[in-house]
């Protein structure tokens, strides 16, 4: 069993063993695509986080090392995600001013309290966590997050100072500034943004023509966003532009990650607290992306996943991120797709990354000094295109009303108000949704289909019932959100039936009964007796027949349990 | 249609047509029995909720008179009651310090936020808002409560300065003053307490032996509690208890209601924040256990009860007590079941309450003065008794050990943290366990009753399958809770059969299919297609396919929709 038990939660113990050098082959090559990604995509994710830049290069390696140990997904990139750079921003913001050494304590903290969540979730096999963010709400969600992103590098394109912590504030703040916009700023992004959309859309195909072999052709064209990068910063050391104005990354410190439990320490226990919603929200967020990212490229490969292990490997990846100086990691699907197009075959491909970028921190992180930020801000809005989607707001409104509503009410509070408030106010909406509509279960009164043993709704067939004998017939178990419309669809047919002496409930479709629905149960029973009518039950599914038979219900009942509908009606009209 | 909803709002205009000497009598009649148990109720819920006592008298005025205008029950007794009285002490005591001038305003908010929620809901037909609230929470919610008014009481017992928000600060309270108990204090408490026992055990018994008329006996052993209240003023007058250091009510100002709309206002928006999740819940609660009293009540007249008319009648009777210097209020079980044993025909029974109190409120008030506090604290204990469920802690854990846990948390956070927090996670608990629970739909593998057209899971019945075509039955309706399983079961199955080319679900079990199922239907088939397998839709229900039809789904669907599950099959295999 404990063997077992370990192998559960480190897959590696199953793929390592036969891993070969054809294994490696591909992983390498997929390692490398990614880190041409991972580096630029890193830096930005950081800033956009309200971090030092270096803090993304930190969260890229020891996660992506602890991931591939746990996760089972071969594919499944690890590491910065625009959606919660903006989130640990917007939490951490919230209890410590952007660029203090709180907010950086702080924002380690954060991705320890996320991971330490998603640890506990995946060990106490919680994926069912999941269902509580329903489809429409995560898209508006996330749409409003794009929009807030989008935003929040406007202060980097401009060359002023904004805020934009919600729309309100920011369209304030462009107002006040209006005028002072630096050119030379404004200049190196647009042309970053002009270049990199023109190489997304055009540079493969041109390449191509050029004759160039499709792998390379393919390789140059995803290591465009680097290529911007290096002539930036070129660009920028050749002509001096920092004089000029121009904001630069400035040093990164290079090498290996620094062991920061030492800052997390000292937060005060009311961060921890005020952290603590947040963390849940974003790692209930961070699973429900991993998951759909999982699942996607699983089905692809004909693969499955295990969603618990994953949890627990993306929570020792964030525990990893906050004892190495990074922010709050998760999976990120524009990576990932990388990887599963460069032929990655294990998550030894994740390790490989690690490797790499390693590298790449210890002896190139001195030549990033020059970079402009303006560069990194055209590079975040050029990747937010995967999380707009407006067309979402468009089929959701044709497909259910009561769906949008819970959509557009998330997409204002995230995009008016903050991320948390939206995200909290888009689950709730989903909840109530949902109450709501099973607060009413289809009921059905039943009457004899004549000649047959079969009972249907009166309303749909032609059928015969009995004037003291109502039959109902429940189309759902029952809980605790439809169980006093029970108690008061009964009382009301008991009102409208002077005549009645029994009542028999049909079962076929209760699955369930929980405490709640017990209870209810058992007012009806009482109820009904005091006013002289029997209650009985028919067609009891044997589960459930159990359950009732561990409460004292079934010896309270004042009628009967029948094995079919037509044993109850033949026996209660026989026994007047 | 103006007029029948003026008419909805106000049933008054339904009966008070019909409202004759008869019906007058029988109200009259049950109003003076229910005065006699109103008396000394409002003024000890008042110094429950940490107001002055006459409060309770303003609390059971004009709301009285508001719900026997809005209400549908002519039984359900509106006012004060023991659960709000405490939940309004813990919202309030957290802004404000009790006894100051701004927890008297804060109270007076609190009741119209209640209102104006309760009023809000029932105008928006929010009934189902009950559902939240699961049984067994709400019993580990009340019974906790009930064990915190106990402790809240203790101070006016022992005659020393206690605090009780939850049971730590109780115990070290206690702790820090043993030894300093006063003790002419806690011998008229304890003496009240037996009194009062000996009455509710003995009295009524007694009075018919000793000859009294059946009727007579019973109304004075209700009023037993005014009775004994009149004794105690009379005692400590006579012995002056006052002056050894017996702490009485003090002046009690006597005359009708103020009108308190001026001090409201001045509450700081800070504080109205703090109060609107207390408001929520206190509402919620509220309604609760109005409907539950009014549906049992109802059920035993043959009547009907229409719960958004209740909701906007409690709604305004509380804004009624914020405006006339009162606390929240909500429906009594004792004084509701008093009105119905005595007879109350119609809700001008609550009018004549209200007219009887104020009276008493108008002339007696000066008598007041020499209350002892213990006397009115032995009284709210002796009315603990239907708050006080442990039974049913016994019965949850036989029945199901997931409502237990939900159940048993409530109790526990209730007592050892605070009243809000204890329904809060409440709540939090039975949302999780239903989405817990309905994460995981019964999901069948069918295959061919052979010789039939039937289909039934291969794991029940002897039935033929084809490795080619898989048939799933999902028994339950699909929406955000239970899509992601959904998909990850078909994924499953996909990779457990590489020789699949089809597969069929049938839908017969689906009543409703929302946006996030409909958008992981889509991902499935997507996946699906990606793989080479078709997927097919059998015997989907009318509604449901009205709805995908204003989807795109259809149109993107690999496969067929057919009408039974047979031709589904029949189709596919000759089609191979």
């Amino acid at each position: 069993m404990r063997k077992s038990s370990v192998k559960d939660w480190f897959p590696v113990l199953h793929w390592a063993r036969g891993y070969n050098r054809s294994a490696l082959s591909s992983d390498l090559t997929a390692a490398a695509v990614v880190t041409l990604l991972l580096i630029p995509q890193s830096l930005a994710y950081a800033l956009l986080a309200g971090l030092p830049a270096v803090t993304g290069l930190y969260a890229s390696m020891l996660p992506l090392v602890v991931y591939a140990l746990m996760g089972t997904s071969p594919v499944l990139a690890a590491g910065p995600a625009a959606l919660r750079s903006i989130m640990s921003l917007a939490a951490v913001g919230a209890v410590a001013t952007v660029g203090s050494a709180d907010f950086i304590a702080a924002s380690l903290l954060l991705a320890l309290l996320v991971g330490g969540l998603l640890l506990l979730m995946g060990a106490l096999r919680m994926g069912f966590i999941v269902g509580f963010l329903s489809a429409p709400v995560l898209s508006g969600f996330v749409t409003a997050s794009g929009l807030l992103i989008a935003m929040s590098q406007w202060p980097h394109l401009l060359g002023v100072p904004l805020r934009g912590s919600n729309l309100w504030v920011f369209v304030q703040s462009l107002w006040q500034q209006a005028g002072q916009w630096h050119a030379l700023t404004l200049g190196v992004g647009l042309a970053t943004l002009l270049a990199l959309w023109a190489a997304r859309r055009w540079l493969k195909a041109v390449l191509l023509r050029l004759g160039l072999n499709p792998a390379v052709a393919d390789l140059v064209a995803k290591a465009a966003p680097l290529l911007v990068i290096v002539i930036a910063i070129g660009l920028t050391a050749a002509l001096d532009w920092a004089a000029q104005g121009l904001a630069v990354l400035g040093s990164v410190p290079g090498g290996f990650p620094p062991f920061t439990l030492g800052a997390v320490i000292g937060v005060a226990p009311a961060t921890v607290q005020a952290l603590l919603l947040p963390a849940l929200l974003i790692a209930m967020l961070t699973f429900v992306e991993q998951i759909s990212i999982a699942q996607a490229f699983a089905a692809k490969r004909r693969e499955r996943v295990d969603g618990d292990a994953e949890m627990r490997a993306m929570g020792a990846a964030n525990i990893a991120a906050g004892l190495s100086g990074g922010h709050a990691v998760g999976a990120s699907f524009s990576r990932s797709a990388v990887l599963h197009e460069g032929g990655a075959r294990t998550p030894a491909a994740g390790l490989l990354t690690a490797w790499l970028l390693g590298t790449t921190a210890l002896f190139f992180t001195p030549w990033l000094h020059q970079l402009p930020l303006a560069v990194l801000a055209a590079t975040i809005l050029m990747a937010l295109g995967s999380l707009l989607d407006f067309g979402s707001f468009a089929r959701t409104w044709r497909y259910s009303r009561a769906d949008f509503a819970a959509q557009a009410l998330t997409f204002g509070v995230t995009l008016l108000v903050d991320l948390v408030s939206g995200l909290t106010v888009g689950l709730i909406a989903s909840l109530t949704l949902h109450i709501w509509r099973s607060s009413r279960p289809h009921i059905a009164v039943l009457g004899n289909v004549p000649g047959t043993e079969h009972y249907r709704n009166v309303l749909r067939h032609e059928v015969v019932t009995q004037p003291h004998i109502l039959g109902l017939r429940v189309d759902e178990s029952l809980f605790f959100a439809n169980a006093r419309f029970l108690e008061d669809r009964v009382n009301a047919e008991v009102v409208a039936r002077p005549q009645l002496r029994h009542l028999v409930l049909q079962c076929t479709a209760v699955n369930d009964i929980d405490a709640s629905a017990l209870e209810s149960l058992q007012s009806i029973n009482q109820r009904l007796q005091d006013v002289g009518v029997q209650l009985h039950l028919s067609e009891v599914k044997g589960p459930v027949m159990d359950r009732l038979q561990r409460s004292d219900f079934l010896q309270q009942l004042s009628g009967g349990v029948f094995l079919t509908h037509h044993q109850a009606v033949a026996a209660l009209s026989a026994g007047d």
